[in-house]
């Protein structure tokens, strides 16, 4: 592939759940290699300083702005890494950045532009637990931000219909109070009251906190913008221990098989 | 939580897509403090031999016996790795072991068992080719031994006609030759006949191969036990680039919002 003159680069690094020995290998190399680090401020404050690395934090709101700003590091020559926390595909700057190439001067094409992937918040909540998507799954941002309110309930209904556990991204923030709600309220129209719901917190986070409910226990239940939220479904099982959080799976098995 | 006596584990870990680079820190350690390893042999062998580890690998359709040979041999005081590769989570070894711990002796459910995640076939796929997962996405097994066919596509009708990007897990084998033809003509029915559609071999092994296909060419393409093919939504954009595969990416936004 041609590259473009600048010899700079841009990698979006997943960087996982938050506890560093969640980090890929590839990530931590792409790391190292970074000149400049961009990303909302959690996520850059992650990374350790070191000689050689500049810091660009950001807020939350302005992903186009910092992707933009990436690819046009990488063209005056830098090796820009771009953080996200969790995997870059998943909800996260990966889609951001493509979103400005295509939209931007033909020549950011030409830059070598990467992604790391990385542990995703679903993905990490449901190994705390045991396996609660072992069957069908689906990753669903609740966010009415980027897409009318409208869809995100259309897709709930088809999915919890249909059978696949569902995890939630973005569920509940000080400007979306009340999406969760309405979301859960929507779930137990469809499923039983008693279907295994994880509220997964901060997870692998020294503030870790992981509840498993029933969907009538979670309707009331607290949550905030760490939290991951993972819905069963009607076969989902759960296994009580002795003094602990019981383990979760959903069997790999639909019945008439 | 209480421990059973017997001071074993087990813990299944993660692999990733197969780069040995694309392991966790915390897998590696996992794989590094393991007395028995468990698995299906082509993972069991992506682990390097050394002293003092036994390996005891088998077929691919033994999953509860499998599980069940690493829950005895924790009893017996070993620690013990049940290799799973990409995410043990995800359409692997993490829902059969508990199915074997609900099913089988109540001492099982006080022994350590943890599981390490990974990076996922779906999520290594779409970091090679930019963000084509970006929005709402769904991960299903296409497989029908452990589900009715019937579960299968009304599960692919719903999430097509709602908007979600679907990764397709276990797409075709010798024993099910037909059900990814089925499935992709059952997305042509639904989706635009240019929606684009990946199908991305043995991602971060050497005989990685990449191709983005439309959904009208898809239906004819060749595919294997080890593809991983992402069907992207009607709102899925392709950046074409000299000389390269093209970028793929899902924007965040829906239509409205």
């Amino acid at each position: 592939m041609n590259r473009t003159d600048s010899g700079g680069s841009v990698t979006v690094v997943g960087l996982g759940p938050g506890d560093p020995r969640l980090l890929t290998e590839s990530a931590r190399a792409a790391l190292d290699a970074a000149q400049d680090l961009i990303g909302y401020h959690p996520y850059v404050a992650r990374v350790p300083e070191r000689d050689g690395l500049v810091r660009h934090s950001t807020d939350n709101r302005v992903e186009l702005d910092r992707a933009r700003h990436a690819l046009e590091l990488a063209m005056s020559g830098r090796h820009v890494a771009v953080v996200s926390g969790g995997d870059p595909g998943v909800f996260a700057m990966a889609a951001a950045l493509f979103e400005a190439v295509e939209h931007g001067p033909l020549e950011w094409r030409a830059l070598d532009i990467r992604v790391e992937p990385g542990i995703t918040a679903m993905l990490a909540a449901a190994a705390r637990l045991g396996a609660p998507l072992g069957g069908d799954f689906c990753a669903l941002s609740l966010s009415d931000n980027l897409k009318p309110w409208e869809v995100v309930t259309a897709r709930l209904e088809a999915v919890f219909r249909a059978g696949f556990a569902v995890a939630l991204y973005n569920p509940i923030s000080s400007a979306r109070p009340w999406q969760l709600g309405r979301a859960l309220a929507l779930a137990a129209e469809i499923l039983p009251a008693t279907t295994p719901v994880i509220f997964a917190r901060a997870v692998t986070r020294p503030d870790e906190s992981v509840r498993v409910l029933t969907l009538a226990e979670a309707r009331t239940a607290p949550a905030d913008m760490a939290t991951m939220i993972l819905i069963g479904t009607s076969t989902t099982r759960l296994i009580e221990r002795e003094g602990g959080v019981p383990f979760v799976y959903t069997p790999r098995s639909v019945a008439g098989a």
